[in-house]
């Protein structure tokens, strides 16, 4: 996609020189930045603090972050000790092991096969996304309101995004769809991100407070809910940002289609229901501060709640199968009790 | 109830002097001051930017506001005109157009009446509140876990609170009542009101994301629900802080007992459904900004959002009579289908 016209992956790997490069997502909205990683070391801890994030990123990241610890090192136990560290970066995003897995088993055969498998990943990621805008699109009429919780664009991909990629694709149609922006805190990647991408791709939006979804919902503004998935059972239970168990719940009494967006390397087989999934606990400074510019445009961390109370963060939630009525993959558009069929696994 | 050991209410007025004194909540949290009031305008002001917010408090407010008025002017029209200013300032909340009635027909009779009926006005909240919670206490057993949204606690009334009340009067009875406190965006209500009276008070709390409410029923961490109400219907029908809502619907889609508690003075029984409540838009300011002291105790505004976006920021949503288990009141626990019966309007 473009940023001020000029197009970006959000993450991109130069094999000649094994360094790993993406768009800093910490700085954004307020600033716009590039940052290089040389090493496997500080591309993990890239993933780790959050300077990529979004289940597609985090993938193609550790790809190349797997990819660049067989340039770097000589052995097995080194390669071994560096998936872990990679692997150790967020948990509960199955793309990471994904990539990480294919990277490592290419990298057992040569250091060329693991780069070129890592870029693959990476390709594959963009070319899926566009298949699921393709088919979300059909989903999509004029002027269509459409709910959607935290980022699942191309800055949560390589390029195009899961949930946001239906939205591009009907508004490049001239559908004119409107997005309803869940704010999603804590971290705010809905006010921040997908506001963002959609400010900068003229698509029409306005940010809400995550409490304002249900009061549009009993209006009847709300068309539509499309959502990405950090991870997605053999069942059709969706991990994903927390507060996506409290929208599809909603949707659901309410009557509005919940959609969840997301490529088929986000579906776990190996898990067979949601209750498997580890949730990350976040530090609850996420709940307790936030960091934005003040009106001379310094970066300013303030105090977000009163002085002695402590919060809890669960980062992600599960949404069970029956709140979802389908799934929008780049195979097409999968009811959840479909699923299966289409495992590889029998 | 105590701020550093000494008591006080929300907000008191002092007859001989005409003034209204109030504790500032905007600079709750973070500084704990006392501000004065010599007019009706500046007391309507006070209101208006929520210096003093929460239904019992702005209804105290406004009949003081509306006494000051009759010690002020000298004629009906101008009763008449400061009437109109303190009604103009919060739409939604019945307590005050309660207050502004009953206060401006004992004005009609003299200013000393006036006087007496504000004052009434306040201790009646005081004392209904603390009935509220006598009652509410007896619906929370031991090492309960409770949600409440945004701040119905005392400083949301002149003393006790609504919500909050059962859960201090529990916590007094020993049966260490745990609170998870909703952050209540955009204003932070929950994280900054309600968790710095649970601080205060010593009340076990944490603070989470609107989020991750639904995570945490999931779980069967939450025993009950209580909110309070910014204005009940005679049916039933609630409104309150935007998300109430929402916690409702998710409180009936997990079985958990969701209740409302509030005094009488909340009720308008002249509105048949909430249907016909008007529902104050408020700036999107409140969801693209926030303020709060940075590392050096400097209160610092800073921009939330993406620079380019824009929000919708509705202060209140209704929440249909039967998301509601039982409202809490100063007669009793009573059902929504039986709030009709306690009706004086035949």
């Amino acid at each position: 996609m473009k940023v001020e016209s000029k197009h970006y992956r959000t993450v991109w790997y130069d094999k000649q020189t094994n360094i790993v490069s993406m768009i800093n997502q910490i700085k954004l909205p307020f600033k716009f930045e590039v940052v290089h990683f040389h090493t496997h070391q500080e591309t993990a801890e890239a993933i780790r603090n959050m300077t990529v994030r979004g289940a597609g990123a985090i993938g193609a990241t550790a790809g190349f972050a797997m990819a660049q610890a067989f340039v770097e090192l000589e052995n097995q136990n080194k390669w071994d000790a560096a998936r872990a560290i990679i692997e150790g970066t967020r948990p509960t995003a199955v793309n990471l092991f994904y990539a990480t897995h294919k990277v490592y088993e290419a990298g057992l055969r040569s250091v060329i096969a693991a780069q070129d498998m890592a870029q693959d990943i990476a390709d594959e990621d963009a070319e899926g996304c566009k298949l699921i805008g393709d088919f979300g699109n059909k989903l999509i009429k004029a002027n269509h309101r459409i709910l959607t919780h935290c980022n699942a664009g191309w800055l949560a991909f390589v390029d195009y995004g899961s949930a946001l990629s239906p939205i591009y694709a009907a508004h490049n149609d001239g559908k004119r769809p409107f997005v309803y922006v869940d704010e999603t805190r804590p971290r705010g990647q809905g006010a921040r991100l997908t506001a963002w991408e959609l400010f900068n791709n003229n698509v029409d939006h306005k940010i809400i407070a995550d409490n304002a979804a249900a009061f549009y919902m009993a209006k009847g503004e709300i068309d539509l809910l499309i959502t990405g998935a950090d991870r997605i059972a053999g069942n059709g239970d969706v991990a994903n940002k927390i507060g996506t168990l409290e929208k599809a719940i909603l949707a659901k009494e309410f009557g509005i289609p919940f959609y969840v967006a997301a490529p088929f390397s986000t579906i776990d087989y190996n898990s067979s229901g949601g209750e498997v999934f580890e949730i990350e606990e976040r530090s609850d400074d996420e709940l307790l501060y936030h960091e934005g510019p003040d009106e001379n445009n310094i970066i300013c961390r303030i105090r977000m709640a009163s002085p002695g109370s402590e919060g809890l963060n669960p980062a992600f939630d599960i949404t069970p199968f029956k709140y979802i009525t389908a799934f929008i993959t780049e195979k097409g558009i999968i009811k959840p009790e479909k699923l299966k069929d289409y495992s590889t696994k029998k």
